[in-house]
């Protein structure tokens, strides 16, 4: 490690907001006060708890906004990972009289997919529907593995590694024609781009504060209105017995500030990003030879930059970027110390070494075109020098 | 509401320490730099990533020093009712084979109690021991419903409401004794007095950072080393697997320097808040007529006063000590705004009428002598007004 860059955070550069995004200052100066003076319980009966409890309102109204919902459809949670657990869960315990049949993705996030795998074993019936080169889900696989006793259709809006976004309309009406409620991980894609829940005719999505500036430890379930679902915890009566705990109300409030700043300038996001962005992919694929970009060329979130760089691993790139104080990442972050292949990766046809030899770049609204250009200054040169020590390397 | 304290928030006068806690400055300088520069996920595999992954690794070791654990059996969790209900699912479940009988208290928090509600509809099978009139388990009770079944006892360290301290020795012994899982609830006590979980013999312990002058969103379930646990989130491989999702990086800061700092400041604080309490205690018995201190005259969390005044509705006296700018509870907090009566106060042989009209006053280090004065002036005052308006009141 390079201590130097390391003292001097201002210094390194972040191209790994896929797995969490720089605090935005306003956020934060929003949290400080619930932190330090009203550090209220919401659930007491004095000024202090007044205090906490209508902050944590205001937060509920603006998270809501954000995606389209009213208030009383949101139930504050503690991490993405938490929100698919109980949608997941709560919802299938919920409709066990109904059925006992699943339908999600190959691509889906681990926090969606090891549950449905415990569900499995559990007597639950899970399809699995395939992805395309692109990662794309075609709505007719979901529709084909539609039956009398399917429950619950879970899809991601986008994917967190490549970057696809899925038809969640088309899926939804199919979902609508059929009875079946419809759940999206919308980690990917809540504050990064569009999402109107009413639009997209959904009935509970998941979402995180961490992922769109706001701070880690609290994210968001939406459930649609009449949505029955069961609790994961319980305990006292918060977020109407849904979800007991005492509130992380400054977390809370962070979220509600991120989520209104996210709303309020997300067209100027997309397009500031977008373009770092098509310059970073286009620099690359200028200057590099041999490499692949993976997810869809046009269906892709606004900050997503996946290479492939053949005949080298992308955990070597990775450790010389860092050398260099660029923080990159290599598959999902949440299981990258595993050092296990991607199995979006593997969804989408990419051979073993082309996904061993997988980047992420991941552009938020704090990267700028000097450190995309001191990218495509740095990273030519560490491809080189790998692939020169590269066994398997034919110029 | 008096809004002209509700702004000054310096001038109110908190003694609700039992609901919640206000953060320590040194807590929250500590936090700050990772909320605002070393953002970065502890699981990526660059600086920003391992100066967050180290920061959690430290506030480990801290929180498991101040119960006496190592560091590797501390794993985090969102709240204490997130830590209670892993324990009691979690635990339970990974017993499954050896039985199925669960022994706890009718004291217990409802993050223990509901929980166990919801596994008798499951099919465990579950003895909840009874309680005297101090709030006291008598060992031998435990003893006596204890099966062959019996795969764990899970008992609260000391008592959110009325503060009674449980001898958690004598009965780790007997849980020992019959090779049974012993868990205890330590959300009112660590941080608090004195917690050695190896004196105590204890399997599991839940405590929580809000309770004890840190962050709310984050707390901790001890696991001694060698205990199976199921998870109750599936999803990446954080805390080895046995709690997936992002972990609350800040909060996690937060809660080690809280329990450092706790640890250090332990021995003074008793002092000084057991004496603020002993004040507060005799001034109102010797201020005002009929009431009656709930909980062990010894055996006593040093901030607890729980009074019960005859005549008149704990709730009103609540509402007019808030207008004076003093919050207080009756009852607990998960629960207040649902203004049941207590299961806590039925359990110690309180009437109806006595246990509607409690009130607990919990004090903290940020009490002051001139606080507890304060409150000794306002509130002689305020119980003869509301006895003269009670229809049942005899002078």
């Amino acid at each position: 490690m390079n201590s130097k860059i390391k003292k001097d955070s201002k210094k390194r550069i972040f191209f790994d907001n896929a797995s969490t995004t720089r605090i935005d200052d306003q956020v934060f100066k929003e949290m400080e006060s619930y932190f330090r003076e009203n550090y209220g319980n919401p659930s007491s009966l004095h000024d202090f708890g007044e205090l906490a409890k209508s902050a944590v309102e205001s937060a509920r109204k603006k998270v809501a906004n954000l995606i389209g919902a009213s208030a009383e459809e949101i139930y504050f949670t503690s991490c993405g990972t938490e929100s698919n657990n109980l949608a997941l869960w709560g919802l299938a315990r919920a409709l066990k009289g109904k059925g006992n049949h699943i339908i999600s993705s190959v691509i889906e996030h681990h926090s969606v997919l090891n549950p449905l795998k415990e569900m499995k074993k559990n007597g639950w019936n899970i399809s699995l529907v395939p992805v395309d080169e692109c990662g794309l889900i075609n709505t007719k696989d979901i529709e084909n593995e539609i039956t009398d006793s399917t429950i619950l259709i879970s899809i991601m809006h986008a994917n967190n590694e490549i970057g696809t976004i899925q038809k969640l309309k088309e899926i939804s009406l199919i979902a609508k024609k059929n009875n079946i409620i419809f759940h999206s991980d919308g980690m990917a894609t809540a504050g990064i781009i569009p999402v109107n829940v009413r639009e997209l005719g959904i009935d509970a999505y998941s979402f995180s504060a961490q992922q769109l500036h706001g701070p880690k430890g609290v994210a968001a379930l939406f459930i649609k209105k009449g949505t029955r679902i069961k609790p994961i915890f319980l305990g006292g009566t918060q977020e109407k017995g849904r979800r007991a705990g005492t509130e992380n109300v400054p977390g809370i409030v962070g979220f509600g500030k991120a989520c209104e700043l996210a709303k309020i300038k997300m067209e100027d996001n997309i397009k500031y990003i977008s373009k770092l962005r098509d310059n970073l992919i286009n620099g690359i694929i200028n200057k590099v030879k041999n490499v692949k970009l993976n997810g869809h060329t046009t269906d892709r979130l606004p900050g997503n930059v996946h290479i492939s760089f053949k005949y080298i691993e992308g955990e070597s790139i990775l450790l010389m970027l860092n050398m260099e104080g660029i923080a990159a990442a290599s598959g999902s972050s949440c299981t990258s110390q595993a050092l296990k292949s991607s199995h979006v990766l593997n969804a989408i046809g990419l051979s073993p070494t082309m996904a061993q030899g997988s980047v992420l770049f991941s552009l938020g609204k704090y990267n700028t075109a000097e450190e995309v250009s001191r990218l495509l200054e740095v990273l030519p040169p560490i491809v080189k020098r790998l692939r020169e020590m590269s066994p398997i390397y034919k110029e």
